[in-house]
């Protein structure tokens, strides 16, 4: 259902503290936490004495004490000590590896002999502070394929989202979608038109003209195991469009984080970087305040399409050129699925 | 579980608007909504393009339209347009038979060709303005059998609504039931009682003296494929008691339009039908609250009873005189789905 | 799962009163109540009439009216009567075993021929007017024997209580368990140590200094078929600890009676018997406020735990020397359950 050998943001870096968190990923339930240097540790939350949760326990330096009856953890999963016993016989805990980079978690579920900073996504406003970034977290009851599918069709901005970033030309615009290596990518422009309400807002940010002509675009890029980064923005017409130079256009990233939890259930951390005014934090929350508006308004459908796929589990769907991106992307995943169980197990 | 080939209340007719409802019917989710013309509309609830609900959409005209990416369907199912695409191929929408009448919308899950008007219950309030109609809508979580036995064995009005209806006499009084066609029915006769509460409170309505003696009825027909129509009342004792003139009489029908959601789940429509001052709002509204408070007694035994039937469900029941009703029922119900189960699958 | 020949707590004493009171105890629905005279009853909570809880019913005399359509029992589980009905060839309820002994309702799940009041644990509050007894009842989503567990290794209080009654010596002390029959005993003495919260309370609640050095222990007994009661106490130092005279120490007994509600829920009645002061009603009050916050601590470390053993039904728990009276009580139960087994079914 998931590739395992892959980085998943499995929390914001603020929500990983020396207390203990528990969270579910790709169905493994464990325990994130930093240790007294404030780096990032992930374990199985499962301690081999009697089950307990560690997360229910404490930090102790660089290991984790369970909560119960003092089984001592170092961050490696090997058993430290505990009052009164000789723990040299006991069995580890897993270790999942885990780091931080651009303001995330990153937990990778599978072999940790392959678990390289390399395979991590390259994130701009990590690299450099020309970027700024704001974003938040959802819970939604569907399965993650049905959010990477409503990211790689944005004709749904249309219907779903009809105040705010919709507007009929997206329909109208014809969609390219093409694979590239592990990265699937679909492509849509269109030009003159009128710009929505989001894009006149960040136009004003941007101190351009709201009431005059665009052109738009938004070029959707899924990569392994279930992110989707989105270019988004408007030009001022006869600019250039998506070349435009930089006075006349407003643009920026729509950041998709998307982490299974369990087959039905995910996490989803969205957000947008941008270059414009990188260091002011007004344009940071305002965007953000819309940009949870607008994808609170998608809740509702993919829990109820959720629902539906479930109550009709052999119902075959169509695959509309609209839908191409969504299906080149499930079929990276399948692909890369069906590699990890070929190869032997780790 | 429950008859295919017949009609169900499946919403009052005020709960069906231009504006989608997602009900789930003999275990089919469907969407009901109102045309630009106001007339009822079913269908599933499921856009053949990526399963989402059709019932968060809209409706233009006659057409609903998914609210997640405007797949057009029309009232027959079949898709009508979608922005960019050609629909020509696209599979339809399962239409569902629906009409109003009676101040209800009924849907017909089964056979659409059977779907005939003359297979509806004939509604006295329909038909002439002599008559006057007030009800309510319970959710109930029982099997909706359990519902039909509740209410073609009165007996439980003793126990259950001792405050209103119920009386030791009904206890005392036998019950007869018999089988006409399709139609199961039981009746019992009181001579010579008091009137419980609620009927003296008709009686008063009908401005008869409340505190003589009366004779009481109690006619119960159950009809495929699960409605109960109770023909109740009370006249002043000596003047033919069901027969009697009406102006000795205060008389209605009890209406139970009973339509299983799911096999542990069920939507009730409950109400009263009544000739007396049939124009007049007040008694609808007094009588609607004495009702809705009567039957809310019975849903925790209900729920609870179903609870128990769960926990244990080899169990046998008895089948005592008074469950004759219900009994009688059931074997109607049991027939007639063997019956549809013999012929060929449409 | 569970020992079926012994006797359970059911319910406080003022929990059971002539309104019934449905409890579902070793997966069996029962209805308790008490008849006119004050003894209390028990018997499955299903009509034989139609599958209604008797629950839902109300008492007359002796006996319990089903408040659905009035089939009368007598409380050891006979038909009595039924408006216009002969009961003679009515199925029997089932009756269940029951009685009224120290503040409880027991009740007995198996072969009624078994139950004998000396089967009953004695209990010295029930005994004389020289002990006091408090406690409260909480209702726990995890199997019955994790409590026991919990119980029967109080290493745990290092670390789930540390403020009340944890300390670092509990840890240290080595701890000895044995069978003594059907009984499991796991007992700890820590000499010269300082009192922990809870103990300074119960020092000065005794009239005794609360600040030097004290000699404290535990003996925890398991009896079947779930009851944990745990002797614990302090004695200022060099006086013979436990067996120190009375008026150079606190003690008292924890009180366990662990129900298995179904297999993953239970409800536990925790209190406290103590000889101090037994007349005086302040303590009582203060010691069970005390003992309920502290019990409230272990819910969500068993519940999780609970949640955990059910996500990896399949790994092994370590059984450490700390675990032996948990490992040691486990052992018989099974014990007994294979010999119930074994022995014809009655």
């Amino acid at each position: 259902m998931h590739i395992q050998n892959a980085w998943y943001v499995a929390a914001t870096a603020e929500e990983v503290t020396v207390k203990p968190l528990r969270r579910r990923i790709c169905n493994q339930p464990m325990v994130l936490y930093r240790d007294s240097n404030g780096a990032v540790k992930a374990l199985e939350d499962f301690c081999p004495h009697r089950g307990a949760p560690l997360s229910l326990g404490f930090v102790e330096g660089d290991n984790i004490v369970c909560g119960y009856h003092g089984l001592k953890i170092a961050s490696d999963g090997r058993p430290d000590s505990m009052p009164g016993q000789n723990v040299k016989n006991f069995p580890c805990v897993k270790a999942i590896p885990s780091l931080e980079y651009g303001g995330f978690v990153w937990i990778w579920p599978g072999a940790p002999e392959q678990a390289t900073r390399d395979a991590l996504p390259s994130l701009p406003w990590a690299e450099g502070d020309d970027w700024a970034y704001g974003g938040g977290l959802f819970h939604i009851k569907c399965d993650y394929r049905l959010m990477i599918d409503n990211l790689m069709d944005l004709t749904h901005e249309t219907y779903v989202h009809a105040d705010s970033i919709g507007q009929k030309e997206i329909d109208e615009a014809p969609v390219k979608s093409r694979v590239d290596g592990d990265t699937a990518i679909t492509e849509r422009y269109m030009e003159n038109v009128s710009a929505p309400p989001f894009w006149q807002m960040a136009l004003r940010a941007n101190d351009l003209a709201d009431d005059v002509p665009v052109d738009r675009w938004q070029i959707c890029r899924f990569s392994p195991p279930s992110h989707v980064l989105i270019e988004v923005g408007v030009a001022h017409a006869g600019h250039g469009g998506y070349s435009a130079p930089a006075q006349h256009k407003a643009g920026s990233v729509v950041v998709d984080f998307i982490t299974p939890e369990t087959d039905g259930t995910m996490w989803y951390f969205w957000g947008m970087a941008r270059t414009f005014k990188p260091q002011d934090t007004e344009p940071t929350e305002s965007i953000k305040q819309g940009q949870g508006k607008i994808f609170t308004e998608d809740l509702e459908m993919l829990e109820q399409q959720q629902a539906n796929l479930e109550h009709y589990p052999g119902r075959r769907l169509l695959k509309l050129n609209i839908d191409a991106g969504g299906v080149l992307s499930r079929r990276i995943i399948d692909r890369l699925i069906k590699a990890e169980q070929n190869v032997p197990a780790v």
